[in-house]
């Protein structure tokens, strides 16, 4: 008794974010498989898939949003339901992979937290991972398997360059620790010189004062803040001060995941800064909106990169070889 | 280069009900280890322990409530960071163990999160687990380890005869799928006669309604409704309806797992029952206390079950062989 | 160098009950895959394949019937042959899960074997498992991996239905922990009214004598006494006499698992049982058939399920999205 | 709370071989651990323990004998039932290690069962594996962890020097895979001379007979005719008679375990060797025992060996550095 | 969103024997991945594949030759790097498995190496494994997953019957442990008569030399040596060396794995063998080919067993049921 | 039978740096565990212990120096061979933790060697690691258990203090990416202020050159350029030309690792730093040593940690709670 072998793709989402889901499905040609989700009186999280899955090719997608344990454990529910559902293969989609600052033990006696999401994830039956510009690209070595890593850096580098191409502009990392990522974005902008923010301590009362120096020549250009998540926006407000009070000519900041943790919108809001270019990795509810906010979608990236596994073409090749 | 073995004995809570692990751990005659535990903005966890945790062994206290997810992940944190951080042996110590409930698939392309949640805290480093009163006690063979499964019934049974045990009594289960605890209650309470719930269709007209059967005699007795927890607490105030319906003298509500999600409080306070006995393996805030909740402590049953592993004595003698 | 992926069907049968994998595997339209089995002097088990088996969609039956570990370690040792020969994905079917009843300890010290099995059959290879009405549906979750749980409800019900419908019936359980089967049942019989038996403790002498009450009104009415299995048929035949001494007008047994230990066969023929109807997911041997024991095929449910399984369709479906 | 740790030795034994683990525990001061162990009416096996085992150092002695299923599957789950019942470590004792002839494929489409008992083993929860004169030396690299691989040679050969020394002896293998324990034994014997059988094909009729032909000089000696285990007999008896055949004084038969499986008593009694030694890692029941049979006991060793593991000694001590 | 499945395979290989990977894949109608591997100063290696081999159908070939740690490392990372680039199935193929000699304890405190190398493939990310004549068969079993086990017996046979098969032929084992290999050969070589060389202490002198005795008769016959791998070549010399003194008319050596390690070429080519032959598991520099070496190549096995994985035939079938 | 646990510490070295070792086990007052070690000739490692290692706590040192390869995989085979003989613990002990480097994919298709070896080392037995200044902390999320990652900071950064505390200096890093490094350093020296060497791309023409700045003001400062290690030393000898052209008073290197391959002796030799300091973690032969090359040990700080892990004593407190 012999047949033809099918794959099947199929597109999931947990509740934090359907939208980006809904937004990925479509560019897919497909939907979002029907599903129930809901919680119990105790906050218990319930979830059941409305067709068969059985033998399909899962794509699960949850973006780690707050409150962001209970999304991670919706996503890692929602993967049991479907290896014990015989789901053919189980990738897990992390548009912003949640805990991934705490990739390492910065002290004695603290988690690995990233590290434990990846076994999590893996022990709940994911045979693979897709996610978007990690904290550090260390964790794709977390997980005991394939990490498709996207960079949103293609998506904002062109925005960017084809709005403020003609004026002159200087690339500006606002953390001495992320230099790599400003320097490719200098690339796409066809050379514009670099600077960043070193935070530095007065030599003179090291335990008492911390100055934000800019470092590179911004004077007269319009600058472009960037970093791969903006959380509550402390760093990245102190940093455009600083490159106005350098005599920069402008500030535009550019990042990947818009957490906007409070206080973050009203600093954002009260900034120096022009524009403020984020993508859709995390929902941004319509309350936390601003004039100078633009969202720019991540979905055509995270579809593209769906059917490319899907049909075992090249991610890679997205990137230019990178990634 | 010699030296003789020690054991020794550290007691950790997560934040979910810090009061009851406090207790446990005086019985113990130690403290609970000083440990950081908050969030980030993004409600991300942070934990960290404040002193050496190399070579103990560990008991990690959390009771799982809402909201449950977070503090599932705090102790998945938890296990975690004592793993790396050298801890010899961790038994994970679940008062009230989370998603017990979905422990099969009632429906297709459901999760068994009660399975899930075993496998998890194995991933992340727990080498043996304590709980209470399990929904189910197949839920000891989800775990790839030894379980030791304790019960609050002696604790509440003697409550219930020292005050009531003058009365005519029934012993009454407000489901038919947990006669053999009603049973259990029966042989402590001097063989007190059973009797139970029955959820029936109308057989004339199946698809409508449901009607609440009393099955036994209750009949001029003070019944003691016993259940392992009380969530929403409908079903177990239609029981307490139906009784008072079908000539009870009078009803005593008992239980394990006080969840009493809303709106039990209310319900519970307008039933007919004119006690309401509950442990604290879940905490119970003040504003959900009324006057005819009495609140048990789970504590010695704990700290003397933590004895006894510690020691390698023996948990099975607590309960005369069972468990 | 590319290839269109074929999938090819093969069904493998141990020796414990051949002619039920004969049927399955006909009903599938094809054959046994023809396997050397047997035992050498020392009583340890050889098997080989005869014919390729590289890359198939393996489907192992294999009844655990008396002597039950040889026939589990049968079905281990096709499962590792499967493994190291090649096979792409190898499910495990059992029509009885040896060991189901020892789903939990009991008391403590115990083995919880059904769990075992589970993890053996794992480490063999096993990807995932088929099942018949297991003892308790939590045992799902002690597989790490797709479990498609199989009722016999709807031959067994549609038989009784043809041939007694037009009686007056009534379902009756033979212990208060199995009423949701029996709920199922009265569904299936358009809502014949429901009973069961409850075994208590004389009320007076509560450690000497155990009675059998009936629970629901069976007076003059054809009782369907059904149970998931019937091993030495003790229960059962005691319950059926207490139907018939509370006045019903008949007795039917119907079970899934016809394990018929000694004295079973016994204790059935002289009981006021007027049929007992039962499947074959166990042997039943010429020398234990008796008049009026109706055998129904528990085969093409068997062949159903494999089928939607290889052609990836669903199986829930089989159940009106149960299971 | 701190405490000294303490290491408690604790033997349990299956039902297939009890008389040798009471020796073995005997000779270690103790006695075995009270067990229940019985069948079910359907052949499924229970077995729990009536005192508290948690953190001892378990030893489980099952001899795998025939019934050989039933006796490993009883041996596995007593590892189950240790393992959840908080032994600290588990180590299980084989004095014959059932399967272990099927160590490789022969031919395709085998099981590699020996493997496959390791794996099993493995699982249910053992740490380590003790066990006699394993078929090929290869298995132990078949378990995940420390094996302690014991001979019998010491054992046999000083009764055999004792008995015989003063004879003019030659040391026999019965097929030349085996030459190296031969070489072996004839280290203990003084360097008593060497020869083998060689089972040959006629050269002219290659299909179709064996002859057995004896390699080295035996003329006029007392040959020590030594293997691993008699099962049914054939190939010694046979080597035996090509022994006399080719001139020697006499045959002395030397095997670690008796499997005796029919015909093999009848065929050594009516074979020519004058005695047939071997030790009790395998029961042998009364009505096997016949006039030139001499069992000696391996009780000694194992419990050395046990202790040895106890204490933190060593093994390989026991065998000057082998193993 | 459904497509028909689809299987690409591919061909890769280490630096370790370019050549034989570039006849194999050859003979697949295809060619070999395009790689980069190179050492860093500090002799790390790293390796990039230069094309996408998502959800290919992957082939890694290495022969494990000296400096056999530095290859078998570049093999494990090979591994990994497919695993990390979502490779649908890895296959491992070993013309030589390295350590295999390593297969058991043969002192206390030993490892098993060859064990290990199995567990470290299976860490990488192998799903299953090809090799040519391992060491000893049950290395098999040392794999979790499944084991082609190829035989260069046909093509070293019927290279050695065409030239020499009208001679008076006798097939000789180096060693008494290897005996079935040769009767294989003489099955292969129209049942030519066996012997085998015994290494023998003088039986007056037991702890001083050595002899090696020709066992079978061997005069005026062209012995056909045989052995599965020539290390240094000692033992093979000597028993060339022995034949010739007991009669011979002629020797050829015939061997799998020419490792040749110093000083194998001078001994060979000082040796009364009259021709060496040998397969290309291994690669043989130009400088160690001597005049009387012959080396068939085992591409075409290699290939065709390869062919035989990908398209789901039967690799048991090249060698009439064996392996 | 009881007894109390006793510990014992064993400490193992490879044979890539045994001066190291050595070092280590004289300030623990041990001696190193006899081990034959040596290679076959075709280059397979063998390893044995020549004392019994049963229940004991090993730490097991190698420093993964060229041949790489062929330590690490000496260093995996010594682990082997102590699980299979019973050591209780097996600690690996990597002053240099070898492919650090290769983290993350930094292109498509590459392999995340670090997280490999972690997993390497976990498969054949390693229970915990201890390392020195893991080339990004993230390495320690790669083990699946403990990692005591120590830091040589305290031992370098007091010997220039002693030596050139009363100089004007500068805390310089060769790289952006290691700031963090260099600011602990600043701590260490008072307050010295930073520095770092920021590679650029000309700007005018992006694709062609790369200049090395000086960020951070050096002028008349004696420099400390700091980094984890020196490989063929191409960088930081540039960084050492960039200050002194930036005005620098002169340069001091130190580093943790000496890898110090070719051609970093002569670069070191001839670059303006006067003098370079480095620890011994990797051993550097008599012929690399030079004038101006301080090497200091590394011991102490690995046999006080040893001593800590041993004893359950705190490795964080070493560093003031850091790692």
């Amino acid at each position: 008794m012999k047949r033809t072998t099918e794959k099947n793709l199929m597109v999931f989402s947990g509740r934090a974010h359907p939208g980006l889901a809904e937004e990925v499905a479509q560019q897919l040609g497909t939907g979002l498989v029907p599903t129930s989700a809901y919680e119990f009186a105790n906050s218990e999280i319930y979830v059941r898939f409305e067709e068969s899955v059985r033998g399909c090719d899962a794509f699960v997608i949850q973006s780690h949003t707050a409150p962001i344990n209970e999304w991670i454990m919706e996503h890692l529910i929602m993967v049991d339901a479907l290896k014990r559902a015989s789901a053919k293969r189980i990738t897990v989609v992390m548009p912003f992979y949640g805990y991934a600052r705490q990739d390492k033990k910065h002290r004695g006696r603290e988690p690995i937290s990233a590290r434990l999401m990846a076994d999590l994830f893996k022990t709940a039956g994911a045979d693979r991972l897709i996610a978007v510009d990690l904290h550090t690209a260390q964790i794709q070595g977390f997980f005991d398997g394939p990490v498709d890593h996207l960079m949103a850096l293609p998506i904002l580098s062109s925005y960017v360059k084809e709005k403020y191409g003609h004026e002159k502009l200087a690339v500006v990392s606002p953390d001495a620790g992320r230099i790599k990522v400003a320097e490719q974005w200098s690339n796409q902008l066809g050379g514009a010189p670099l600077a960043f923010i070193h935070k530095t301590r007065d030599i003179n009362r090291p335990n008492e004062s911390v100055a934000n120096r800019v470092v590179g020549d911004v004077k007269d250009r319009i600058c472009v803040l960037v970093d791969d998540m903006i959380d509550t926006g402390g760093t990245i407000v102190k940093a455009a001060d600083a490159l106005m009070a350098d005599g920069a000519a402008g500030v535009i900041i550019a990042a990947t995941h818009a957490i906007l943790s409070d206080p973050a919108v009203d600093r954002l809001k009260n900034c120096p800064a022009t524009e403020v270019v984020v993508t859709n990795t995390l929902p941004i509810p319509q309350e936390r909106h601003f004039d100078k906010l633009t969202i720019l979608s991540i979905a055509p990236l995270i579809s593209r990169a769906i059917r490319e596994v899907f049909e075992d073409g090249s991610v890679t090749s997205l990137f230019d070889g990178h990634a």
